[in-house]
């Protein structure tokens, strides 16, 4: 999407650069932004690691650029398995990581170490080109459902109010993004919107990052506190909530960034619909009870303890919030249960949340 | 309660200094002790309104003490009047700051001008030590749901696990608090106790006032994310919350710091007792429908925009969380619907989140 009138994507490759890959630093917005070279294995796995490149779909194409870059310097059998290896555990929940590994070493290990590179570079092209166009897909479903809202009758007038979680933009993904895809979508067509934008702590991706590319698309939005979209639910002040998942399983539980569970509960008790975008490489066909099943990741306590900032100097800086002495916990994502999911956006079309859904978009999983 | 061994109240009388009242500057903390002098209206009502003083029962003891301040410049009929306006007008939902100034002002008004002094530091002393009683005895009420939570059969061992929002501790009232009263009251009998501590934003009173007067008073806690809540109660970490309110009506429906709406469904979706304290004078008998009727406060954007805390070097500095341009939202309260509330812990004993459980326990109200 655009920024200051450029269009990027978040990762890409230099060929005339020894092939290496660029990423955006996402730890450095919205204050800065710095544009990274990534050379090998060890910069790959760094990036998802740190969260310099964070958001499924865009850390299933990092992996695979990852493996790109391992094979750069050793081909070898051992070597991918290796690499293979150090890139899933780099962060432990998100199922597109696996995914696209596994898909790179289906193409990979039958071919002849020799012609290992030139297949790795065009496997990872189309998991990033494919992402984007399945995202592109996602919005123009999605886009419907803004059109359903504005057009509901005896709503006020003014724009379509959108609630959304954490970041599923398109810095969370190649492009477009999941859940803003619809929203993208919808702005481009000249439908009205207006996204509320939860901050969500304690990494505060959506104050950092949705905030930022929405404003530098220019898509009217406000930020606010993890604790207000309730309210602004029981006011009539969302339409809908479209929101991201890190996984989803087979039943339609979405497992996604902390704190999504208690906004789905708020649209439920207050009947605003709540949707799940996601690329169908999202769905964990194996799993059939997300709370139960899916690992949560326990995440360093200093997210919670501190958080980073721009001083009115000019000087990003990282403050300390909490007293010296006190403990702090950090989940990082959690489950919805599918009961409290109005439908699902994948890049084949809506569906309701539930294992017939699902199968009724996806029939080869039968 | 204690602090660093030391036994405090929120507010108190100095009169050798001139009857000046003094409090702890509540913005200050957690990084820094600081008590303030207040001597005049003016004092009291910027204490209230820029919440160096914060929580409704506090709130309501310091209009008390203003209206003290007030009557020292001029004790005459219009100077009193005009000072209760004033104080009214500093914070609009708190309940006990009306309910405070209607006491004083029923004692006041009968009195002469050259009489009102006097009555008036009885009046406000009467309401502060009032407070402190009333908090203690919530307290002793709550502590059985502790100790009853503490001995459910089959449950794991460890300490019971008490989740809360924002600040209802001794810093928001006089002395002991209201959610956290029952906390104190079962850590100081010996019951193993651990507070799950939401940060509260936008204003972080959790991390920053709750933490610490827990840590000051040596009860084991953990801050957490506002989102990470409903995640700890899906996995059977929380065996109880307990929060306090701004306002209560008369059928139960409770206004609290925004957010603790979506705790309250987490609550009741998990089977989480879910209790609210509160003083009788939070009550609003006035009110049937707190979604509907009960006005919320929208404070300034920059409370969400900004954070303050301590960089590494040690300095106390407010840092911007939001990009250059984007807009922010920041309702400060938001209402849970008495079907979310599993009971209400009062002074008097516990009762049903009903009119009919309210009236129970104030029957002197039919």
């Amino acid at each position: 999407m655009q920024i200051d009138g450029h269009a990027y994507r978040t990762i890409w490759v230099d060929p005339e650069d020894r092939w290496s890959v660029r990423i955006i630093d996402q730890t450095r917005l919205p204050w800065a932004l710095e544009i990274l070279r990534l050379t090998t294995l060890d910069d790959a796995a760094h990036a998802i690691r740190a969260m310099l490149v964070r958001g499924a779909p865009l850390i299933g194409a990092t992996a695979a650029y990852g493996l790109c870059l391992a094979l750069r310097a050793d081909p070898a059998d051992a070597a991918l398995e290796r690499a293979a290896t150090t890139l899933a555990a780099t962060r432990p929940t998100a199922v597109n990581l696996r995914w696209a590994l596994d898909r790179m070493l289906a193409r990979l290990r039958p071919a002849a170490p020799g012609a290992r590179l030139a297949g790795a570079y065009d496997e990872a092209a189309r998991i990033a080109d494919e992402d984007a166009a399945q995202n592109a897909a996602i919005g123009r479903h999605g886009q419907t459902l803004i059109e359903t809202a504005a057009a509901r009758p005896g709503r006020p007038a003014g724009p379509v109010n959108v609630l959304t979680h954490c970041n599923a933009g398109w810095l969370a993904t190649v492009d477009w993004g999941t859940a803003i895809a619809p929203i993208y979508a919808a702005h481009n067509a000249g439908i009205p919107v207006h996204v509320w934008v939860d901050e969500t702590r304690p990494r505060n991706q959506g104050a950092s990052l949705t905030a930022y590319e929405l404003g530098k698309h220019g898509v009217p939005h406000t930020v606010i506190a993890d604790n207000a979209g309730g309210h602004l639910m029981q006011h009539g002040q969302v339409d809908l909530a479209i929101v991201g998942a890190d996984r989803v399983t087979r039943t339609g539980d979405v497992a996604n960034k902390i704190g999504t569970y208690l906004k789905a509960l708020a649209a439920k008790d207050t009947g605003v619909p709540f949707w799940v975008a996601v690329p169908s490489s999202t769905i964990d066909w194996t799993l059939a009870d997300g709370v139960a099943e899916i690992p949560i990741e326990e995440r360093a306590a200093a997210e919670v303890a501190t958080l980073t900032g721009r001083t009115e100097a000019g000087a990003v800086m990282t403050i300390r919030v909490i007293p010296d002495g006190s403990a702090a916990a950090n989940p990082a994502f959690d489950v919805t249960p599918a009961r409290l999911v109005t439908g699902l956006i994948t890049e084949r079309g809506r569906c309701p949340a539930t294992a017939e859904g699902l199968l009724g978009l996806f029939p080869e999983r039968r």
